[in-house]
C-alpha cells in the first residue's frame, strides 16, 4: 500500500488517507504477534512506512492517527477489530462529506455555466464522488446544463487521464486544454467558475493543491471569475498558522524530462518537479466543505464543529 | 515552405517570417513564366499560399508583403534578381537586429541572475541569435553567470526540445519546469527577469506570443519579478490599435489530446488548443527591441525609427 501511494497508483488527498487508513488495517489483519505490545509495535512501524510516502496531502497524516489512536483493546483480536471498524468509519464519513460538499457547492453552479477544474478531485481522488467535481456531479444530477473546462495537469496528467474519464462515464460535457491555457480561456469569458481541491488547508486558509493551481487562481482574480476550493475537513491542518510550514513534496525530475516514454530535452537535462504550490487565502472566494461554505479566513472555526 | 510553417517544421514568428521571405524566392527561381505579369501573378499565389499557413505571427506577413514590394523590373530576370537580395537582405537585417535585442536586453542581466523563459525565442526561432534568448546570450558571451528556467510549454513542448537544446548546445545552465510551476517557482523567490519572445505586438504594446505568456505575467506581476517581451520591430502590427484585432490561431485538438503518439484522456474526448494568448501592456515592464528599450504604451514611436 506505501508502494502504491508513494509511486502515483493511488493518489489524491482524500483517496490516499484512507488507502494508508486500509493500509494499516492491512497491517492489522496480517500481523500473527500475539502480545499487545508487540501487535502495536508492528502498527506504528507500518504506519511510520505509510507516513513517509507523500509529505504534502495532510489527510494521509490525519487517516494514519485516527486509526492509531482506535487501536486499543485488550487482545490483539479486539484491537484489530477496532482498527477495522475506525477504517470503515472513515471511508463512510469521507464519502458523507463528498455527498454535502456537493451539495453546498451546487448552490454556486447555475445554468449554463462553464466550470474550470485542475488536476483530479474526483471519485479517483477521493473514496466516491470527489471534493472539487462533487458540486459537478451534484448539478448534473439536479438536470443543470453545464460543461466543465478540465486543465490536463502536467506533469501528470491526471487531468486528461482521470477527471476526463469520471466525466466522460457520466456524461457531462467536457473540453481539455493546457495547464497554460488559463490566461486566454478567462479573457475570453469562457469560464464561469472555478472549483479545484486541496491537499493541505492551513488555519489561516491559504491552500496547497496540485502545482499550478496558484497561477490559475491569480487570472481568476484578475478575470473576476470565482475561484473556490472544495475539501473536507479531514484536509485542514489545524496546526498550521499559515502555509509556509506546508512541505512541498518535489518528484522526480523524470516526470517532466520524459513524456511517455520518450526524453524530450537533450540527455542531461535537468528538471524542477514541484508536484504543488500553495493559494494564498486571499485568492479564494470560498471553501467548500461538509460544514458548508467559509472564507478561507474563517476556515478555522471548523474546529468547533469537529469532535 | 507553405506546409514547413503549417506543420511547423519551421516555427517562431521571425523564422517563419524569413521563411516565407524565402519561399516566394523559391517561386521566383521555380517560375518558369516569361511574362513579367504572368510572373508576378505567379508570385502572388505563392504569396498568399504563404500567409495562409499560420495567421498570429504579424512576421509571415511582413516579411511576404516586403518581397512582393522588391518584386520590380523590366524582365522576369530582373525581377527575380531583385527578389532574392530583398530575401537576403531581411535575413541579414533580422539577425542585426537580434544581435542589438541581445545588446540592449543584457543591461537587465546581472550576475547570478535566474531567468525564465516560455517557449523558444531562440536561433530556432527566428534566423540566428533569437530574441529573448539574445539578451542571455550575450550575457553568457560577456561572462555573466546566469542560469534560465525553462517553460516546458506543452502541448508542442518547444521549451524542452528547443531552448533546452539551444542552451545546452552553447554550455548555459539550465531547469526544465512544467509551464504551472511559476507561482511556485516565483513565490519561493527562484526567478529574477523573464524575458519571452512576441508573435504579434499592437501599437498599444499589447503583445501575442505563446499560450501560457500571459498567465506567466500575471504571476511574475504578483511577485515583482520584472516581465520583458524581446523582438525586432517587424513583430510590431503599427495597424492595430490593441490587441482585439490579433487573431488568435486555434490549432488541432489532438496536439493536446494525444502525447507522443498515445491518446491520453478516453476516445472522443474534446480539446480547445489556443496557440497563443495576448498580455496587456500593462503587465509588462518593457519591450526590447533593436532600437533600445520601450515602455509597451511607447512602442508605437518606434514607426518614426523605420524606413
Amino acid at each position: 500500500m506505501a508502494e502504491c501511494i508513494k509511486n502515483m497508483k493511488i493518489r489524491g488527498a482524500q483517496a490516499i488517507g484512507a488507502a494508508a487508513a486500509l493500509g494499516l488495517a492491512l497491517a492489522a489483519i496480517e500481523c500473527k504477534k500475539k502480545e499487545a505490545k508487540e501487535f502495536l509495535d508492528f502498527l506504528k512501524e507500518a504506519a511510520s512506512l505509510l507516513k513517509s510516502t507523500r509529505p504534502t496531502a495532510v489527510n494521509l497524516f490525519w487517516a494514519v492517527d485516527r486509526v492509531l489512536g482506535a487501536a486499543i483493546g485488550n487482545s490483539t483480536a479486539e484491537i484489530r477489530r477496532n482498527i477495522i471498524k475506525e477504517v470503515e468509519q472513515i471511508i463512510k464519513e469521507e464519502v458523507e462529506c463528498n455527498l454535502r460538499i456537493g451539495k453546498h457547492g451546487s448552490t454556486l453552479i447555475e445554468n449554463g455555466m462553464q466550470i474550470q477544474t485542475h488536476c483530479n478531485a474526483g471519485s479517483l481522488a477521493t473514496i466516491w464522488y470527489g471534493t472539487a467535481l462533487a458540486p459537478i456531479y451534484r448539478s448534473w444530477q439536479e438536470g443543470k446544463r453545464i460543461s466543465v473546462i478540465v486543465d490536463e495537469t502536467r506533469p501528470r496528467l491526471q487531468g486528461a487521464r482521470l477527471t476526463a474519464w469520471e466525466l466522460k462515464r457520466v456524461g457531462i460535457p467536457f473540453l481539455i486544454v493546457s495547464d497554460s491555457a488559463s490566461g486566454y480561456l478567462m479573457s475570453k469569458g469562457l469560464v464561469d467558475l472555478v472549483i479545484v481541491g486541496a491537499d493541505r488547508i492551513a488555519s489561516n486558509g491559504d491552500v496547497a493543491n496540485k502545482i499550478g493551481t496558484y497561477p490559475l487562481a491569480l487570472v481568476a482574480k484578475e478575470h473576476g471569475v470565482p475561484f473556490y476550493v472544495a475539501a473536507s475537513s479531514s484536509t485542514i491542518d489545524f496546526s498550521l498558522k499559515s502555509s509556509e510550514d506546508i512541505p512541498i513534496e518535489e518528484r522526480s525530475a523524470d516526470e517532466v524530462l520524459f513524456v511517455g516514454e520518450k526524453l524530450i530535452p537533450p540527455r542531461g537535462s535537468k528538471a524542477l518537479n514541484p508536484a504543488f504550490d500553495v493559494t494564498p487565502a486571499k485568492y479564494i472566494r470560498g471553501i467548500i466543505t461538509e460544514f458548508g461554505m467559509f472564507k478561507p479566513r474563517q476556515i478555522s472555526k471548523i474546529k468547533r464543529y469537529k469532535a
